[in-house]
Order: C-alpha cells, then sequence, then structure tokens
C-alpha cells in the first residue's frame, strides 16, 4: 500500500512530536453536509448508505473535500456487530436504532455467538477496502467499533434509553448473564477491529458511548474490563506500521486514570473535561483526543475560534493532542463554523509543537 | 412551632454525631406508589395535583406511611419558577415538561422579571404549611427549587433536550444574554427559598440537573457562580433553628471539590462516584448526600441490600452522610424495593456511627 502523506495524526496519537495538532471530527460525515443528504437521498436510508460500500466510501470522504482534516473515519454506524447477530437493526426516523429482536431471556443470550466480520460484516470492510484505496495515502482512515458495553446496553434494551433501565435490571439481578453478552461482545469487536485493520484502517477507535451511565464499581466490571480485553486482543501492527488504538467513554472523565492504563494509545475526552487538567492526570501514559462542546459550532466562526484557542491553550505545548470534538457533530451545524474549526486549528497549533 | 421529634437529618446534613445515617429519597413521591396515582387520578393531572396545597400535602406524606424515612420533600415541581414568570408550563404526556412561551429574543429576556413567591408560587408555600402542619415536628420538611441555570435551559429551550443546544448557542453567541437570565433566576430562586422557610420548610434543596452538560469553564461561570449567590442569599436560620442547604448537580463529580466550596452544607452525588473517594475530595466541609444507583431498586430486594451496604461502607464510620439515591426513583420501581432498602439502611448504619 501507499506510504502516508500526512502521517500527522498517527504521531501525535504515539506522541511522536508533529509540526501542528492534528484535527479530525467525530461524525465528521453526516446530515449537516448538503452532499451527504443528497447521497443518503440516493440510497434510500441510513442503513442503505452503510451498508453499500462505493456509496459509504463517497461520503467518508465528502469532509476531506471540504476541509483540510487530517484523517478519514470509515463510514457506519455502531451497531453493526448487533445487527451481524442477527437482532435486527432498523432505525425509526427522529428516535434513533431499535433492534427487532433484542436480547430478552436467558436462552437468547446464552446463544449469542461472535459473527465472522469478513461473512456478516463484510460491506464495512469493503467499504474500508475501497476508501483507503480512494485515499491514495493523503490522511490515515479510521476504524471503528461500538464497545462491548455500549452494544450490550443496546442489544439488551433495544434502543436507546435515558437510563437503560432494562441493562441495569440484568445488571444488578443476574451479572452473570451481562457478562456473558460482554465476553462474546469483546471477541466480535475484536475480531471485527482487527478485520478493519487487515481491510486497510490505520488506526481503530472504541466508542463506549454508554459506559458513563454506570457506577464506579460497575464501570470498571463490566465496561472498563471489557475495553481492557478488546485492546489487549488488537493488532498492534499491520504491514510493519503501527496501528494506534483510541478509546472514547463519554461520561467517563472520572475514571480517566483507569482508562488511561488499560494499554490504548490515546483516550478521546468528552467537552465536560478540562483538557490540561485531564493532560495532568493521565501524565505521558496515552495521548489525549478532544474536546470541544460540539454546540460551540453552532455559535458563529468567532466563539469557534476562540474555543479552539481555549482548547490549544489548555492542552499546553508538546506533543500528543488530537484535536476533535468531545461528541459528534450536531445535525443542525452550519457547515462554515467546521471550516472556521479547522482553519484555526491549523493555523494556531503550531506555535504548541 | 413543634420541635422535631427526628432531628436525624439535620444532625447529619450538619454534620453532627447520630446513631444511624438518615435516608430520604429523591422524587420519593411519585408514581411508583399506587396511592399516588390515585390522588393523581383525583386532581386530573400533575399539574393540577402540584397546585392544590391539600393533595400535594396527601401526596408529601404517603412515602412516609409506608416507609420509615427521616426526611419529608414537599411535593412540587422544579419549573414552578419560570412558570410564576409567565412561560406557560404544560406537560406531555410521555415526553416531560413543555413551555408555550418559551425565551426567543433580546426583547423577552430583557423583559424577564423575578416573581413575588407570596403571590405567583403561594400555593407552594401554602402545602408547605400544611404540611409541615400535619408532620406535626415527625420529621423535618424540605424545600427545593431548580439551580438558576437548570431553570434557564428549560425556559430558553422551551423543554427537556439530550444536548440544550439552543440554551448551549445563546451561552457562546450572546453570553450577556444568558447572564441576564441567571441573574433573574437566581434572585428568583433565593426569594422563593427564603419564602419556603418562612412557610415552614427546614432544609432547602438545589437541583441543579443541567449543570452537568457543560464544560468544565462553563460550568463555573453560567452554573456554579450563581449556585454559589443563591447560597450566600438564603437564610441560615429560621426561628432559631439553622436551616441547612444542600446542592445537587448531576453529572457534576468533575467539579465536586467546587461545588463544595460555595457555602452549602451539603452537596448531592449522583450515582457514577465512588462515594468514599467523594468524602476524601471533600474532606469536612460538607456532608455527602446519596448515591445509590436507581437502577438497583429496579433488580431486587437482595441486590438492594447488597449495594446499600456498599454505599454505607464506601462512605464509612463517622458523620456527614445522608443516605439518598443518586437520581429519582424511577416509576417502574416496586414499592417494597423502596422497603427493603430502607430497613436495611437503619439495620445496617448504626454500625458506622
Amino acid at each position: 500500500m501507499t506510504q502516508l502523506k500526512n502521517d500527522t495524526l498517527i504521531r501525535a496519537l504515539l506522541r511522536q512530536p508533529t509540526a501542528y495538532t492534528p484535527v479530525w471530527l467525530m461524525r465528521q460525515a453526516g446530515r449537516y453536509l448538503p452532499e451527504y443528504n443528497e447521497t443518503r437521498g440516493r440510497a434510500g436510508s441510513f442503513l442503505a448508505l452503510c451498508r453499500d460500500p462505493g456509496l459509504a466510501t463517497e461520503v467518508t470522504l465528502q469532509p476531506l473535500a471540504r476541509y483540510a482534516l487530517d484523517a478519514a473515519i470509515i463510514f457506519s454506524d455502531i451497531l453493526t456487530i448487533p445487527d451481524a447477530m442477527g437482532l435486527g437493526l432498523h432505525f425509526v426516523e427522529g428516535e434513533g436504532p431499535r433492534f427487532e429482536r433484542p436480547l430478552r431471556d436467558e436462552r437468547e443470550i446464552r446463544g449469542l455467538q461472535a459473527p465472522d466480520p469478513t461473512a456478516a460484516l463484510r460491506y464495512v470492510l469493503d467499504a474500508v477496502r475501497e476508501t483507503r484505496g480512494a485515499l491514495a495515502g493523503a490522511v490515515p482512515l479510521i476504524g471503528f467499533s461500538g464497545s462491548p458495553f455500549t452494544l450490550a446496553c443496546y442489544m439488551i434494551e433495544g434502543r436507546g434509553s435515558a437510563d437503560f433501565h432494562t441493562v441495569k435490571a440484568l445488571l444488578y439481578r443476574r451479572p452473570e448473564l451481562l457478562h456473558h453478552v460482554l465476553e462474546v461482545n469483546c471477541r466480535a469487536v475484536t475480531d471485527f477491529l482487527n478485520a478493519q485493520v487487515e481491510a486497510g484502517a490505520q488506526v481503530v477507535m472504541l466508542f463506549d458511548t454508554w459506559g458513563g451511565i454506570l457506577g464506579a464499581a460497575e464501570f470498571r466490571e463490566f465496561s472498563l474490563e471489557y475495553l481492557r480485553r478488546t485492546v489487549a486482543g488488537l493488532r498492534q501492527e499491520h504491514q510493519g506500521e503501527r496501528v494506534p488504538s483510541i478509546v472514547f467513554t463519554k461520561g467517563g472523565g472520572g475514571w480517566l486514570e483507569d482508562i488511561a492504563a488499560i494499554g490504548c494509545d490515546a483516550v478521546g475526552l468528552d467537552w465536560t473535561l478540562d483538557i490540561g487538567a485531564a493532560r495532568q492526570r493521565v501524565g505521558k501514559r496515552v495521548s489525549l483526543q478532544g474536546n470541544l462542546d460540539p454546540a460551540v459550532l453552532l455559535a458563529g466562526p468567532e466563539a469557534v475560534r476562540a474555543q479552539a484557542k481555549a482548547i490549544l491553550n489548555a492542552y499546553g505545548k508538546g506533543a500528543g493532542h488530537v484535536f476533535n470534538l468531545g461528541h459528534g457533530v450536531s445535525q443542525h451545524t452550519p457547515p462554515e463554523n467546521v471550516a472556521a474549526l479547522v482553519a484555526a486549528v491549523r493555523a494556531l497549533s503550531p506555535a504548541y509543537h
């Protein structure tokens, strides 16, 4: 495969010196972009878009045509694994993901199997291959998956929830059943991320979107431990290149030191943390990715520049910072504010290196 | 007024020795209780129930008839203040609170006035007076309000939201307008809590339900500062008795030391924190209230007892702990699990005093 022309992200994730702070944005390809909506319209639905490697490649590349981003992230959904397990993913307009056949009893839980990613998730791997080819080494391609616990939340609840009370009732009533789901998910996530690396992903990221709903002890037992096992099972290298890993637990700020100790290369921060304080807490163990409040992108270019500067300044001088949001880009974001953000990070960050 | 027969809560909030750990539960009067649903049915709606002092007194007392709780909390809603400001509170079944006339422009914001609580909020004060009389000193009565920032969230967004992006866009675009709303709210909340104390509330609590959606710097500027000013304006004593104050920021675990330093007597903790670690962080500055995950109450009496014991044990020996949940009681809670919790705290906690 081609050499990377811009390896700033890889270097920053490995805490190596860079000329500036690399920037990419969670959900950088999405509904705030008119060209995305056009492609999605052609696909017919969000899931059809995810499942068509050609169209997934097209939308993955769209934000890179507009902005000087330092990475692409494969366009997909965090719930492809449980769908491949047969749970029947679908989307209800305005209400988010649903599973037709959530895990409802012990028999269903005991029958759960990790899918072979090269079969049931081949459409994602094909999109990774096609995107990697189309990028031609311009910037690295990030592969991703939901975390074992976050997948379990949707698999058991059957949908998003403010409190995931079905999941938590199972956790407190039959912890061994939840552990079984998490073990299967851990195998599935590890296999899927390694398959994405084989297909061409140069960085992998674990989205632990719901780990933050747990108590401290429960987070360690039911989410962190499976993040640790997943990271331990990841390919560290592919074709002679290191493949860095990023772990992001939304609402996990209280457990930052613990997350930084599981073996990942970088930790994603949500916007509630001061990134300077976070850097002091993790020391040199990991790089940090984040953490602008996505709501700043609703305000206007001046607020965007001021807040971007505040974050660069809070992180301070030296290697190990990947600029990102603290959560995905909102669909209500004016695209010109994203342009202002990427330009501001590029213009202001060399002073910190 | 009558002497308190059980002043365990007051003593614990003031870090004085007690024979056991007092317990009450956020939303202890609510939809999980069949007798509540019966009274609500008679009232016709949730708001009619809040506005009828006789019925509000009735539901306030219902959980005390079932459980050996150490406090009553007046049955009301956190959004009575903006309703009294003329924003038109109503509830959409299954979707939570809405305002008919949210703050939409600078003119509306500049025209905002703090209401006279003895007029527009008299129904709450009447309920406080009636409940205080009915309690006859059995346990203390807690009055409460939403925090200035949390009220502003609903007043500007017009309803609940996952990200309150209208509020945040205003915060980043026109911070001076949000500050104006917060100043008016601060005056309104202070007046309202002091009026509740005059009417008979023996403890006051500020619910900062949405402070945790902010970044660290924004929390300090837009929520914490107004919590501080509110607490500074509270009556410390009434009729020769100290009136302790409790501040609860959901999702505020990262800022615990800051919240503990604003002058309140106690800080409420959500369930994501280890209460032992929290105690080490705040030292002797405040008491701590919390912090069982309300989802534990969905699991069963054995899980309830085990988790209650874990929290008592994590806090450890000595004064300054008020047992509570880390969030309100879920409507799906079996009442017998609440009985198991209150009994467990009463049985297990004397060993820690």
